[in-house]
């Protein structure tokens, strides 16, 4: 058995490789590369969304996610954006950067209604946090389970709730799933908190919403990403934009590299593997 | 049995008064007010703060705080200011005014030591929200008691914590408690949280670690106050500055009422008040 560890000649070791752990790098040519890993039998991947990958995976070689590893991060920027929203933090912060003190009232989460629609471990965890705060999340996934609303009671929920989370994975469901039919079903001054994927939303019905100053919003993930210098969602009103950076913390290295490290062991002692998407290995 | 409303004439009404619930406006001149009001029997604030007017309550009359009251929308601030420090928003608040994507990796604030010198209401309330996060908030107060360190430890705790939240009351104590030998004590890249009063924190000696680039800071409160415009605190780098708005929030006059209502309830009916400060009535 070779780990290889980054150094020395990747094409050689291609032809032996059992588990593989694609980097940022590999995102391109995936039929290539699969195509060059005859002996493949477990992708582990170091992120939680499988979109990119999941139709170059050949049959018989399990694929494996990183859920669990990123989602408290992910799970605190939702946190961070939906408090710095009520509270107005990018206010106080202009305010600051002019040198004025300028006071202003602002809202608190306390008792806020919190639709979360994606009831994974990412929507647990922010629920989790939530519930801390004593505001009252609402779960919503694709079909009801105990305690989970479906996605078609959305019609009658999204009226009543002060703020929406989108964790959902990105499939033909989800497109577009967020229009102006759904955000003209939330209440004045409710905030819209994307950090699942750009496509999700409508960009142009969101940004009528925000320029009229009916919603607020916070977008990690937008379309199109990276946001172009000039496109009008900058200068938007009420709106938070952070650039794709719900996983991006000095910690996520090394999490992952735990799961990682604890996956080969299984892989190698013969045991089941954790968080299998396809493939029974 | 008077309420009195804010209509009509308040000078003649001082004299009957028994059941008193100072306004902002009522800040000054406190000597006299108490000294109009000779049936005065009970003193309600509306906020959890009594160092303005401990001192001129005179004997005989009951003095009750807001405890409770404020705490949750204290901490939420307390928990916004952290996420934004560690999470770098007010880096993307400031990319996105300028219309520019700039990913940059953050810290996050699970598995982070925090601690919380002072154990009350607000103290609790953070550290309650904290574990949500799977944050380690460790509590300090004046005197240790179960689970809860005394700030005699403060030695040999400060060079272990990510964060130091300062939730105490101003005393003789707690006045210029952070001073630079404090702060020396903080480790590299430790965030500093204030939502006590300004004199707890030596300006100076902060304003020189934040220069220096060493610490971070939240400060909602801060000496002098209001920060007068060109104060150096205004430029200071990786400090984020709120108006003294931790408190300031849409719901806080219904929560305030709620209880003054509850308090006057009780008091009419012969029963204990709460959040007894002075007295025992």
């Amino acid at each position: 058995m070779i780990v290889w560890n980054g150094e020395g000649d990747k094409p050689e070791r291609l032809a032996e490789t059992v588990f593989w752990v694609p980097q940022v790098e590999d995102s391109t040519n995936l039929a290539a590369k699969f195509q060059a890993m005859p002996k493949l039998e477990v992708t582990q991947l170091t992120s939680a969304g499988v979109e990119d990958i999941l139709e170059f995976v050949p049959n018989g070689v399990t694929l494996c996610t990183a859920r669990g590893v990123h989602g408290s991060a992910v799970a605190e920027l939702v946190m961070t954006v939906i408090l710095a929203t009520l509270r107005r933090l990018p206010h106080f912060v202009e305010a600051q950067r002019q040198g004025n003190w300028e006071p202003l009232e602002a809202d608190d989460l306390r008792d806020k209604r919190v639709l979360i629609i994606g009831a994974g471990d990412l929507g647990e965890q922010t629920a989790r946090r939530l519930r801390s705060f004593d505001a009252d999340p609402v779960l919503v996934a694709h079909t009801a389970r105990d305690g989970i609303h479906a996605t078609s009671e959305l019609p009658s929920l999204l009226p009543e709730a002060d703020v929406v989370v989108l964790t959902v994975p990105l499939t033909p469901d989800t497109t577009n799933l967020v229009d102006a039919e759904f955000l003209g079903r939330m209440p004045d001054g409710a905030v819209l908190v994307n950090v699942a994927r750009g496509k999700v939303v409508d960009t142009a019905a969101l940004l009528a919403e925000l320029t009229t100053g009916r919603l607020r919003a916070a977008l990690d993930v937008m379309e199109p990403e990276p946001l172009p210098a000039g496109h009008p969602l900058w200068k938007a009103p009420n709106l938070i934009i952070t650039p794709h950076a719900a996983g991006s913390i000095s910690q996520a290295g090394a999490r992952a590299f735990a799961l990682v490290n604890a996956q080969v062991r299984r892989y190698l002692a013969g045991e089941d593997l954790v968080n299998v998407v396809k493939g029974a290995y």
